[in-house]
């Protein structure tokens, strides 16, 4: 049975009913590298722009095996139940190359599944301006005006994928375990310095002394670094996926942050801040792809890296030989 | 007195020569944002290329009051004594706002001035392509052509510089202060992770033990980032600028680092991409540059960065409009 084409009011009003079909239907537009489908997409992203920014919106990543989707869907279900309506996203440029999708396969999220108050979305493939990282946000724009006002945005510990996922939140969840480090190898170089909070998780039965430990070593580390949002102190704490009241504890915190932000102006700022630097990152983004397009710099490039690399050809002589051809 | 103007084989010559007169015309040449002097030091660049790479590059910095100077005149002396030839370049991008130099003031140093093997530059000032940093990097390549094996590059602990810096020098140093993280106050987020190593520096008198802890402390902190340098643990230790067997010790470690990083070819690899990631940065900075020096965009720019942050206008739509103009 072939779907109706929406009309872009069709889209509008279904977003802002927070009808779901439509929301759904409206994030596909938005992911399609489709020219016709962009435009439509641009101009819903404009009328429903003023109903969205409401939201907290909350990165949460971790290195592969710290217990980060459990506890998305275990903190997801505990905020539908408190009367929240949540929306989880992921953002894994990996995804578009091996195929997978962190959040792919939705049935590992078979509670939140339930919950009529949650959204899942799994991770958007690549492709044109902005990649990934514009999908993500565009998306979260739209599950803004359908009503979601927890958006939690979970991505991979490695990579790129952090500094585009906290340039689109407010609020950054590190899942860390206890390990002494250990665990950092995998994990990309200043990471801990972009994270609000740092949760050592799985802190149940006899691994809580250890991840008290390992959440008291972390906070000592923190007094070294620069906090990641202006006048918030990143914390470390433990929290256990399987025992509600630590998900209560890290909720409180991350209200206490909402609170502290509002109140200083630093929220406000970060959120104009992160649409300018966004268009400025799509821009820098299309001016060096449309130069490395060209046919011309494909044919010389690659001899002109050699000859940097090899200290025959000084690097401003190489960038002036380029310039010229364009 | 009028200087007769020296012919590209004059400079070349001289520079092999050792000619600090000719090596201080040649970066004059280098720093000059005239077109004319830019083809001829572009010249002179791809003659005496072939010469240069020889020497350890080596950046320092630290917050201000850290002693960077002192110790830097006092490492520089000692050098020279070792028969070194050292070179003492300044990265400062703020220095052409200030109109200062934080190697400006020469007579600062004034037992390394008297050392004929040791050859002190100031910061250069901005202008076009590649700005302060590429000054540096070529006054860098004049100097080891010209015989100088160590180059010190020195610059303050705030700001851009130290990714500058990072991605032109071998070794990077970062000198500390006890105080328990208090002196990171001032310094830039990421700092400690890309230095190869912690100084914690006035390890003197009273003063010993306090630096020792801080030391150890940094030691601690050390385990939980990743290295700046593959292969290399980045350690942490202390020294004091004015007793000599500690800033020997500050120069053994630096000669493992060699030893270590060329046999592991860690450092061929290193100065292979730093070369290629510095054309590929001029690069983007011509194309950046030359789309915001546009007229049109110049007009344009203010009212949609404006619309953009007041949610108006959707970034990838803001982009669009943009992107039709060029």
């Amino acid at each position: 049975k072939k779907r109706r084409k929406l009309s872009l009011d069709d889209f509008e009003k279904g977003i802002l009913d927070s009808n779901i079909s439509v929301l759904s239907q409206a994030i596909t537009l938005v992911e399609s590298n489709n020219p016709e489908h962009e435009k439509t997409a641009q101009a819903l992203l404009q009328r429903i722009l003023p109903k969205s920014g409401t939201s907290i919106r909350i990165g949460i990543t971790g290195v592969p095996g710290a217990g980060k989707s459990t506890l998305i869907e275990n903190m997801g279900c505990m905020l539908c139940e408190m009367g929240h309506r949540v929306a989880i996203l992921a953002v894994d440029p990996s995804s578009s190359v091996t195929g997978g999708s962190i959040l792919g396969d939705k049935t590992r999220m078979e509670n939140l599944v339930k919950q009529p108050n949650a959204f899942i979305r799994p991770s958007p493939s690549g492709g044109s301006l902005g990649g990934v990282g514009r999908k993500s946000r565009e998306t979260m724009l739209l599950c803004e005006a359908a009503g979601y006002d927890v958006i939690l945005v979970e991505t991979v510990g490695v990579g790129q994928n952090e500094v585009t996922v906290r340039s689109m939140v407010d609020f950054y969840l590190l899942i860390m375990l206890s390990g002494a480090g250990d665990e950092l190898q995998g994990m990309k170089k200043g990471v801990i310095e972009i994270a609000d909070l740092l949760a050592v998780n799985k802190a149940d039965g006899n691994n809580i002394q250890p991840a008290r430990l390992a959440a008291a070593e972390y906070g000592r580390v923190l007094e070294f670094l620069q906090p990641a949002t202006q006048g918030w102190k990143t914390k470390a704490t433990t929290c256990s996926a399987f025992e509600r009241p630590t998900l209560e504890d890290l909720w409180k915190i991350i209200l206490e942050f909402v609170e502290t932000t509002h109140a200083s102006g630093a929220h406000d700022g970060r959120r104009k801040d992160q649409s300018i630097q966004w268009m400025h990152s799509m821009i820098e983004e299309e001016l060096r792809n449309r130069f490395l397009r060209s046919e011309k710099i494909q044919q010389l490039l690659p001899d002109i890296e050699h000859q940097v690399a090899n200290n025959t050809l000084p690097a401003t002589s190489a960038v002036y030989q380029i310039m010229q051809e364009i």
